[in-house]
């Protein structure tokens, strides 16, 4: 049971796998070379690992008011939040900023929620969001800086250990770092602080944890380029630096066209149709901003899918 | 060995299997509910199964001559030719018929093949390749109706069972048969003729089973509709008839509307790009033209995604 914020652990990821089996995917691995497999975790429910926070956030909060569930998002954790409470029967309420992609705001619609587009950024769209939750007593449901969701998420490191067998270093796109965070967990040995290299690949454009990590503490940055619709977290969340500040963690930067580049590899190539930020950290292979030593068992994250394919 | 063409066994899928382990891909199997699996076959090297089939037959073929390989195709079992000939170190001439797409086509030429574009449906050129091939010398990969083609393509079958843990019924779509007659034996017990339904799903406007069955032997048929470009054979091929006629078999034919809708549906919900062939088999399952009993445990091979997904 969660009881402090700021001590998520690797039996919390454990537990939240257990209380939401029987409501996402356990999204397929690609062996795409020897050594080097894809968690193709863009065909989860609502297109993005986001469902797997949502139903973990949820279903620990017990009885839910009236007023639902209420979150803001870029878009993927919105369509998350939508999706499970469309599955939950509850009502949902959520913000999204005006740089969410068309897409994205179609599916909320499509699946129930009741949307208010608001805000340049998600900042702006977060704030907005807590003062209607304040109103009218809706659980909130927050993008990356929950225990519970980053439990949630980290689901996929646990799916990711058993179904390679296990992996040296795991990739994974970095916006507001539970995703990241909860994976750092998630394949973390049970005992203690082992577990793979977890390479944590941002945009430059969008360097919150690299900024963080240099700075010491979480520090705003800017947020534009392909990725700002998914990873527009303009701060890394604090929970998640906690945990991406260990040693297991290595921050690396790549070039918007990197994340084109690997976007349209991971179509022809691949026949895998991702999102920009679902693409980042096969971008940080691709480019070579990481490079795996030989033999190095290699884990990359596709993320998301939430794009219109005429794009590609 | 396969030493008579008539007689492909599940022991010939087994020799496969060993023969192309390090060429292909063990394509992941995404259970979508409760004993629904979709065997994501389209992610496979050159976007759909085939490559199964020609390595089997490149590799069985022993030393090769200096014209290499030759092939006519609807386009994917061309470029699947062209990818394990590239792969091989060899030559490879592949004749596609016009209303090959111009996707395929383009991937043909990238592939390093020499490509000729002739005759309004497959037969004319698989009639054009027999021709050049007598002349050259170059080592015949038929696109279903060889034994070491039928043998390759069953090792999808082989998987479909490891993966699931076994499954009561098997949906998959027919053009020539090479595929679905290798998944009936791929499948099937090891001992003798017992293993899942094989449900053969072909396009109301390409018939070749169907009308096969009613006729008690390959007869000609029509070749339009959405799916011409991948399902296009106009007769079902010899060895596929005499696996496909069977007990084990049932035949279902589909809608253009409805593979259409299995297309967008595989898109929007699965996250799954899917050319119309390729998604024959999903549509048989959503239009209700099979309906499986309770309980049944089903897998949908999604077989072939060289599209455009700007159609989507």
């Amino acid at each position: 049971m969660i009881t402090d914020g700021t001590a998520v652990t690797r039996e919390d990821v454990a537990a939240a796998a257990r209380r939401i089996a029987g409501f996402v995917l356990r999204t397929p691995v690609l062996e795409v070379s020897p050594g080097l497999f894809m968690k193709l975790e863009l065909l989860q429910h609502s297109g993005s690992f986001k469902v797997r926070g949502a139903f973990n956030r949820i279903l620990s909060a017990g009885t839910l008011p009236d007023s639902g569930v209420i979150a803001a998002s870029g878009g993927n954790h919105g369509l998350a939040v939508a999706y499970a409470a469309r599955t939950l029967g509850v009502r949902a309420e959520i913000f999204v900023p005006e740089v969410t992609s068309p897409v994205k705001v179609a599916g909320l619609a499509a699946l129930g929620a009741h949307v208010t587009q608001t805000g340049a950024i998600y900042a702006e769209a977060a704030e907005a969001a807590a003062k209607r939750a304040a109103e009218t007593g809706a659980l909130s449901v927050h993008a990356y800086d929950q225990p519970e969701v980053i439990a949630g998420q980290g689901t996929t490191g646990l799916e990711i250990m058993e179904q390679t067998g296990g992996v040296d270093s795991v990739l994974v796109a970095v916006g507001g770092g539970g995703f990241a965070a909860g994976i750092t967990l998630g394949t973390g040995d049970a005992g203690g602080g082992g577990g793979p290299r977890i390479v944590a690949v941002e945009p430059e454009l969008i360097p919150t944890l690299n900024a963080a990590l240099r700075a010491g503490e979480p520090v705003p940055v800017g947020v534009s380029g392909v990725g700002a619709d998914a990873l527009g977290a303009s701060r890394i969340g604090g929970l998640a630096f906690g945990v991406l500040s260990g040693p297991r963690v290595r921050s690396v930067l790549v070039p918007d066209e990197a994340i084109v580049a690997a976007r349209r590899t991971l179509w022809e190539r691949h026949r895998v149709v991702a999102e920009h930020a679902g693409a980042a950290a096969y971008a940080a292979l691709l480019s070579g901003a990481y490079r795996p030593e030989d033999g190095e068992r290699v884990a990359v994250v596709v993320c998301g899918s939430n794009t219109d394919p005429a794009g590609l």
